[in-house]
């Protein structure tokens, strides 16, 4: 019983992980989610890899002592049922039961975030922090932003498993609209699809023309990067966009710190690793802004896992004992 | 052991309650926190009050399972040190041990806002939910704002004791000056005292004259209840302060909804008691505007112990288990 196996099952990608209990990577494979709407092929496929690793690895399948699933979605990880995952187009679907019944073992189904925030806890920023670490915030920044929590060494999934949709807390009442339909949520300012369709429209408007040198007129290429780039070069638009983001991530940060006196707050996603200089401006401003014993106790880092942080999670989410 | 005894110790009033394990009250009592600054006479006298408790009701003290202590101010629940509590005057202060040495036997020390919402959990909202509920948000409105959190079942009290300090969200950037040295804080707007302060600011300067009519020139009588009243009037101060305060409260609802996903969101405080418009205005925001999934789980309910929380959550803090 020394090994547990991840799965990370993203809208592109699919990466299975064999890993050891302490963290150790022992295998690693990746194939294309290819199967849009349907559970069964990406089940059948991720068993199969499973299989395959173990075999060359000349390891049993009962020495494994853990089998974790993180994906995307609204899900239920008593049950493992897929509410919706809209991204794999999967609604209403028996996900955990189909892979148990294909692998003849139990496996647990959960977040994606929440898996990567677990990964960290475990393997990663709160690995590295010690023993003492028994409360961590994740903040990921990626095309939108995604938090993970854990307190009290143990997973916060709430009551209907969404707990930590920092993204959609309310930055500023009725600010940007939002795709969740409302308005004002950190991620209308600070995610990255947002960010980059609001630089689009401005330089549209006329209000980005450096930054629109700077793509030699495609504006498919503005990335939130580019938008740094060009605010730091004195782009109006840009300047805007880059200091409404880097404001909500501060704050949201800021808050995070004063709720939660986490022992580390993590930040990861495509845009932090894109912007080096978030991490240590937004490590100042909660310390200068969060709640006093909370801004001086929390350790603000950036992600040690990175990519293999959702399968790693799911790999040790048994860890969290009961709560989840 | 049937019995818990629970201490408030609150900067004008001490109150001692002898309960059941179930929650009901077998005698309370009260006395003036009348020594700024030195525990001693406190702690002695709480001592007195439980021991003639004990023996008016021929209990024995080893029939009592449980002594907790429910205070403001830095502490740590862990050793009983009191780091500082400002209300009361103590600062560096061996709280848990003196009062240890006086009893004879252990007690536990609490934050006064963590009780509170501990009390809840096991004796009020979160009993009346049903076993269901494990999360449990409290948002106190009183002079200032606190919150306490539970979390998988177990409070959460962070790193350093700290955690729940919702009053320092930052609700406006660069908004209004809050008590603790930042700016824009929930408090600022919707915290009792400081929606008073700033009221009795407009009406010396000319924009309160309906409420300056109300408190017939008495700006000491505003209140929260008269701002809302002279609001409702017309008056436009007090319009500008109730609808900051409301949108304050909503945010700050909604986000908390949010990010804990919890069953039960519970309101309490003086400022909610005395307006009781406030719970169901809240509990439509929330619906309406805290992410979906969350929003249609969560109850938003008024508190259910009002003043006795505290005494009550830390007499059933041992029921926290291994965390706190």
């Amino acid at each position: 019983m020394n090994y547990r196996i991840g799965v990370d099952i993203g809208a592109t990608k699919t990466k299975v992980l064999l890993i050891t209990r302490a963290g150790r990577i022992v295998s690693k494979e990746k194939f294309l989610t290819d199967s849009f709407g349907k559970v069964e092929p990406i089940i059948d496929r991720a068993a199969s890899v499973m299989e395959k690793m173990l075999k060359a690895n000349g390891i049993k399948l009962r020495q494994i002592e853990w089998i974790g699933c993180g994906t995307a979605g609204q899900l239920d990880p008593e049950t493992g049922y897929i509410d919706n995952s809209p991204n794999l187009q999967w609604f209403g679907v028996q996900f955990g039961r189909k892979f148990e019944k294909r692998l003849g073992r139990k496996i647990r189904l959960v977040n994606d975030v929440n898996a990567a925030a677990w990964g960290e806890f475990i393997y990663g920023a709160g690995r590295d922090y010690g023993k003492g670490c028994q409360n961590l915030v994740c903040v990921y920044v990626g095309s939108g932003i995604g938090g993970g929590i854990v307190c009290n060494g143990k997973l916060v999934e709430g009551a209907t498993g969404t707990a930590g949709e920092i993204g959609h807390l309310i930055f500023r009442e009725d600010g940007l609209r939002c795709d969740c339909g409302h308005r004002g949520c950190h991620e209308a300012y600070a995610g990255g699809v947002p960010m980059e369709n609001r630089m689009r429209k401005m330089v549209r408007a006329g209000k980005g023309k450096i930054i629109k040198k700077m793509v030699k007129g495609d504006l498919s290429q503005i990335n939130t990067r580019t938008i740094a780039d060009a605010a730091q070069r004195g782009d109006k638009g840009a300047k805007l966009v880059w200091k409404d983001a880097v404001a909500s991530l501060n704050v949201l940060c800021a808050n995070l710190v004063s709720v939660f006196n986490p022992e580390v707050l993590v930040l990861g996603g495509g845009v932090v690793e894109g912007n080096p200089i978030l991490v240590p401006t937004i490590r100042a401003y909660v310390k200068s802004h969060a709640v006093d014993y909370s801004a001086s106790t929390a350790q603000v880092v950036k992600s040690r896992l990175a990519n293999d942080a959702i399968a790693l999670g799911a790999a040790a989410i048994i860890e969290t004992g009961g709560c989840c």
